[in-house]
């Protein structure tokens, strides 16, 4: 058995390296019992954290050994690519089974990208009621808050006291697993404000719950972007966000804990994108990993080949002095840096909101006055090197004023070409860096080679 | 007045940009009950949001127009950088009024950086016993829970039932503003479960609170890193993790809105550092923006003399044939794009403890292998590009295999390296990215030159 307290503390949340071991263990031995005994104090996120550590043989083998049907939380857990593999052994009924007891919002997100036969059995497993739920979700947009909702939620009438609705909570009426608000509606069935339930506890019966209700109160439109519900909850603080049809009637709601983890694949998906690297993840099979980044190797290849046609033009000015080859790449790549730094702050600002139609001006001014000092700041220092390592200071003079104009035009690119691209309605954490990289190499190289061409030779 | 119907979907929240241009002409005007009715309606998190977006001359003026104290929420929601500058124009009596009702973890967050003077007022403004606590935190390490903790919480003895604890709710105590738990404690004030307050709500008066209980419940230690926690929060789904001192008694809880904002940071951060741009912000002035970038570009500067060095090893070869100097950013251009791919990946995968000791010679292996894929793709590729544009078979295969070896070992170096610093206690999204650079520009550069040494004079 894993000892929790020998858990060493670089090792991810309940799984550590031993347990792995352990586990991969009782799998090889097709020993059902050992299993069962590793996974039974493990929480479903751990189980499905322990999955994702583990390749593709030895998940297979975890399935047959394993004993029972297969806990639905767990599947909610999963990656999507290492769910979809899962999911893809199970059979309709044992895949009916895991996902019975699921919040609608977890069967949704399972269901979304099934298969049309998988998908049918899944739907057909659930109560009417739930069925009706899910299909509702599902037709709303992908990315909607509406496909994203839960549609357990607790509401009352407005005009009811707190000893109402403690009565009606007691009562046999089912309730969601957690919930943290009662949402007030009027008989129409239109949101109309909700109550903690802390205020609910802490007065007395005969208080109108509309007297308690939050100061602030906003609902969201089930095509509203789920990102933009995320950005809200978080920037608002709110547990839960009530969503609403085109009547105002409350259908579901976002809680936080489903808006925070949001949030963490959102930001995951910018910092991969920036890097070029797409939707990838560890669990990826490496023809899968290979074909995702190769379209991002592609573009900076004929980025490159670009900036090569452009040293090309001055072949006979390198033919001429051979130490121009040496030092054309610094200034290239100190361009490069500069712009993907002011890019990077940008395709963050623009992500967060920060950067907006009331302050676009001023980020860029910032940002090509940064390029401009750091530019000058590098241009003394690589002027004393050119006249060092290369004994010319025409050279120095040369590499210089290229600094300056690739970092001040870095800092005008890293800003332009995102605020641009999201203009255009393309993601700039996607498009961005290829942009900018381009700019940079062709200003960096033309700006020194032709330089040199007119003052050197 | 700003009719929120006419919100630009673009906009940030509540705050458009006709807002921000109302807002700053009362300002102008000097209107202090113009400027109070259009803020009259906003949250504090959209005043923060606003005062952030306008320039630090305009903030001073808003400051002296608006009329009556600083509301501490405002405070609390706005960046460092911003709310250091708006805390120097206030007098310690202005910050004690502001700071005086927020809650303990706020008022901590607020006064950790402030300089003794302001930080003494600020404490002598608080209750005797609400200093204490906020004394107490201080003295937790930066970054650990017990620093980031609130200590308003609601515990109840374990042998309570629904209906005590309800009647103590109800009593006169003070609440916390949210509180979604009840967390039990044993005569020794040692932590022993939590109850929602749904369950409590939906159960009879007469039924004890332990039988309610959550089935998990874990605590976290004051000096554990608050990013563990937050991580957890996240993991686990809790809205609530209660922290405990050496005595395993309950001292505070991070909740789950604080672990939301404190992750979305460290995705900030980590973005930020891959970029080379460290701690930055829109609203950092420029000569801060300056200093923050310049060492990241000097790192990358010496980086790039030390590939310049390299070159001027083979400053023979290229003067006998001039192509290679229009060839050769192409091989080191691939081998940086691959290897940030790759190390992204795996700093990510670190974040996240998706990258473990029990994987990480597959991981290894496997990007090692997608380098060597696409390797021999663009090889193919940067071959015949070679033939057709330099006419020229050997250039062709000396730029082929250049561009394998190169990937290949970006995708070595861009997985070791990260693991090697994240072991040795550097962070592996700040230090990474140079590493790796220095090693495919010298890689690429040595191979391709090296090879049309030896190949092709």
């Amino acid at each position: 058995m894993a000892d929790p307290a020998e858990d060493n503390e670089d090792e991810a949340f309940g799984i550590t390296d031993r347990l792995v071991a352990e586990v991969l263990a009782a799998v090889e031995a097709e020993d059902a019992a050992a299993l069962s005994d590793l996974l039974e104090p493990l929480h479903p996120a751990d189980i499905a954290h322990l999955l994702e550590q583990i390749d593709a043989r030895d998940r297979r083998r975890f399935l047959l050994v394993q004993s029972g049907p297969l806990d639905g939380d767990i599947l909610s857990e999963l990656d999507e690519n290492i769910r979809e593999e899962i999911i893809a052994q199970l059979n309709p009924t044992e895949l009916a089974d895991a996902v019975r007891d699921l919040e609608s919002d977890d069967v949704v997100d399972l269901v979304e990208y099934l298969g049309d036969q998988q998908q049918e059995a899944v739907l057909e497993a659930l109560d009417a009621g739930d069925r009706v739920v899910v299909e509702q979700a599902l037709s709303y947009p992908e990315e909607s808050a509406g496909r994203h909702m839960q549609s357990e939620l607790v509401r009352a009438p407005e005009h009811w006291t707190v000893g109402d609705a403690i009565d009606f909570l007691r009562s046999d009426v089912v309730l969601p697993d957690q919930f943290y608000h009662i949402i007030l509606v009027d008989p129409r069935l239109k949101a109309t404000g909700y109550v903690t339930l802390g205020r609910i506890l802490s007065h007395p019966r005969a208080m109108p719950l509309r007297d308690l209700v939050e100061d602030t109160f906003r609902t969201f439109h089930v095509t509203q972007d789920v990102e933009e519900v995320a950005q809200a909850i978080n920037h608002y603080h709110m547990i839960t966000a009530p969503v609403v049809d085109d009547d105002d009637r409350i259908v579901g709601v976002i809680t936080i804990d489903d808006a925070m983890a949001f949030l963490e694949e959102e930001a995951e998906e910018d910092i991969l994108r920036l890097a070029g690297v797409g939707e990838g993840s560890l669990s990826d099979r490496v023809i899968d990993t290979t074909r995702q980044r190769f379209p991002w190797l592609a573009v900076n290849l004929v980025t490159a080949i670009f900036a090569s046609m452009v040293i090309s033009l001055f072949e006979d000015t390198i033919a001429g002095l051979v130490a121009l080859a040496v030092l054309m790449p610094i200034v290239a790549s100190m361009g490069g840096n500069a712009g993907t730094q002011s890019l990077t702050v940008a395709v963050r600002a623009i992500a967060t909101r920060d950067l907006t139609g009331a302050n676009v001006w001023r980020v860029i001014r910032r940002e090509v006055l940064v390029g401009l000092i750091n530019g000058l700041a590098f241009a003394v220092v690589m002027g004393v090197i050119g006249i060092i390592w290369f004994g010319s200071p025409m050279l120095g003079a040369v590499i210089a004023a290229a600094m300056v104009i690739n970092l001040v035009v870095a800092g005008l690119a890293g800003t332009v070409v995102p605020v641009l691209l999201e203009r255009l309605g393309i993601d700039p954490a996607l498009a961005s860096g290829a942009f900018v990289t381009t700019v940079t190499d062709v200003v960096g190289f033309f700006a020194f080679l032709g330089l040199a061409a007119v003052w050197l030779l």
